[in-house]
């Protein structure tokens, strides 16, 4: 199986693929905050989407966009600034005019249209102001025109996420693409915040749904940047067939499924280093429980909590918080059966508890791996073989000026 | 039913109740880190502990005194600095000999003493210096001990937690007295982090522990601070009889279960005002749900979402995290019969969303009741009859530094 990273990749990477991205002045000024993804040909479409009980216009639209339409998505459409959220039902007509702005622009029908919003809660979107850029953003679109597109999502992201990789199959190589925007309210429940995929293979909507779900399940739903899941979450992953490759064996189904797996992690893993304040990236593995289901719940409690999160961020190597969260999270398990250890490298390994009895390690060793950028922590709770990893950031400073005074 | 608070009240303000307190050198220095309480009589006492899997040694060794005691307790030791949890069976030991120094100090036997620390977890107890220190605070023991003692149980509180009432009987006046400390890792699943209270009522032990069950779940297990359940939360209640006065009548259990919830109620806002870093108070109520359990989970996951904290921190009337909080708690509700109210004194009310839509609310209005250091959130969400109202604080740059670094 050879799954290549190609350099400065994009959603526009895969063949057929097209956008163009402008200033549409929905909420910042002199940025890119609208962006037109467009396929050459229908596109067999997958999403996943919050599980919030709470969700966005686009989000209700786009997801009955797709019951009716999984097979033939032209065009993807995604604004930054304002996330058209509790927007109650002039929300979901500004959405739908989104969707029929495309299809004029673009000669095509309304629903051949996924849309995507991201930004503030709770304020009127400026529908003006987004048919304006869309019929800008329609006459921008070139196969190039991917690096720009994840420019033009980001809301309080420092750095635009893009990735592509090529995937060699039986019959010759496909690409897939992908962008994402993260930063704050990660915590994704299906899905991270936004996420578009790209890819020219030729698969059916049933098929890509399934992979989709696949890939996020140990991508976007094992990270976490503050534990508030959002009202937007979405996923999408576009096929347009145009690489004219046929899947041949169960070996090109599964180079399919690990590039695509590649992909969705590297956004992954983009989101939370550029998590809202992050200086550290945190790996947290948690084995010896029942099934892996369980130790999710404990590495999700270890990961969330605001103890956790800021002894990393003041390189303090206090354990104790660790063990303390993983015994709130709602799993059975013995606290004198614990090992923890914990390593910045994968190479170097510190081990700081044995059997719920700390062990004689040096405090030196546990401050040094502590200071890295990069942490790593094991827990094991020594009552069966389920296992799970979760990635995460620290809890700084940053993060709370940036969040308590954000829509200024 | 008369309730009276008293001026400076305290643990010892029931009759029949003294309290010592050292300095003992256990982390801190020249601050008081260790206290005796002693009863002239047998208690019954009840208590309530962390539901945690990660139970702190004198958590588990008060639970086992209590089960075989419960009808017999003369004392309580508590101390600040090391929370003698994740120490393995060396933190048994020594929570064990904490209990044997005070039955060697003061001629009673070990099971009569309940057991309380708080502090670092995971570094190994100095049973020297606890030793010497519960030698010093039996010759200090005095009836007006109990403001020094709730001085004696801090760790990063900014102030001590006093509280006492009386409650007029049929047959006459008693007194209940009560102590706590919180500040981090404060999200009671039982009980706080610590309380102490005392009454000179006589009640046996297990009505004790239904009329403490009852006010704990309407007081300390409606708090957060910052969503960490602790490895040693205890609330412990103690009824010695020394004011001789009967139990006459339902009004009188009913006076009693009051006296003691609004106790537990003031030192549970106690903490919350006293919360890491906090500069707000703030009071959220859920209703129009299927039950009290759905709108007290909601209630929660607003209560302990990053994003809302930090928009309370700033003074930031950004409600949509509030909606987005309440879409995640795993509850079902329907967006578009959400009502959403905010208010800073319950009599100045502004309407923010009717119906799942936004009003036309002045931002000023709003603004200025989020600059309000006490704030009051209600979310109707148009369901039911359920309702259930929390208490937490803001997510400021201080709760960050103090959990940066606080074992430095």
């Amino acid at each position: 199986m050879t799954i290549t990273s190609l350099p400065n990749g994009s959603i526009t990477s895969p063949r057929g693929f097209r956008a163009g991205s402008v200033i549409a002045n929905i909420k910042y000024r002199d940025r890119l905050d609208l962006t037109l993804l467009v396929s050459d040909t229908d596109c067999a479409t997958a999403g996943v989407f919050t599980r919030s009980q709470v969700v966005a216009a686009p989000v209700i639209v786009s997801r009955e966009t797709l019951q009716a339409n999984a097979a033939a998505i032209r065009a993807v459409v995604a604004n930054a600034g304002n996330a058209n959220a509790c927007t109650g039902e002039p929300g979901l007509v500004a959405a739908r005019a989104m969707q029929q702005a495309v299809g004029d622009a673009l000669g095509f029908s309304a629903e051949c249209t996924l849309v995507l919003s991201t930004g503030v809660i709770g304020l009127p979107m400026p529908v003006d102001k987004l048919r304006a850029g869309i019929d800008a953003a329609a006459k921008l679109l070139n196969a190039d025109g991917g690096q720009l597109a994840s420019q033009a999502i980001m809301t309080t992201d420092t750095h635009p996420k893009s990735v592509a990789v090529q995937v060699a199959l039986s019959g010759g190589a496909i690409t897939i693409g992908g962008m994402a925007k993260g930063s704050g309210m990660i915590h994704p429940d299906m899905a991270t915040m936004l996420g578009v995929i790209t890819t020219d293979a030729a698969i059916d909507p049933s098929t890509l749904h399934s992979y989709l779900r696949r890939a996020v399940a140990v991508s976007f739903n094992r990270i976490s940047v503050d534990g508030d899941t959002s009202t937007n979450d979405t996923v999408l992953l576009l096929a347009n067939g145009v690489s004219g490759i046929e899947f041949d064996s169960a070996e090109d189904d599964a180079a399919f499924l690990a590039g695509l797996t590649s992909v969705c992690q590297q956004l992954a893993h983009m989101i939370v280093r550029d998590g809202e304040g992050a200086t550290k990236f945190v790996e947290i593995t948690v084995n010896g429980t029942s099934s892996d289901t369980t130790a999710h719940a404990i590495a999700n409690t270890i990961a969330t909590s605001p103890l956790v999160k800021t002894a990393f961020a003041g390189s303090d190597p206090n354990w104790g918080r660790i063990l303390a969260a993983a015994g709130r999270a709602g799993v059975s398990f013995d606290q004198t059966a614990c090992d923890l250890w914990i390593g910045n490298d994968g190479l170097t390994w510190l081990q700081l508890l044995a059997s719920g009895t700390p062990t004689d390690y040096a405090e030196d060793g546990a401050a040094m791996i502590f200071a890295a950028s990069d942490i790593v922590v094991r827990l094991s709770v020594g009552c069966g073989d389920g296992t799970a990893t979760v990635w995460t950031c620290d809890l700084s400073h940053d993060y709370v000026t940036i969040n308590a005074d954000y829509r200024t």
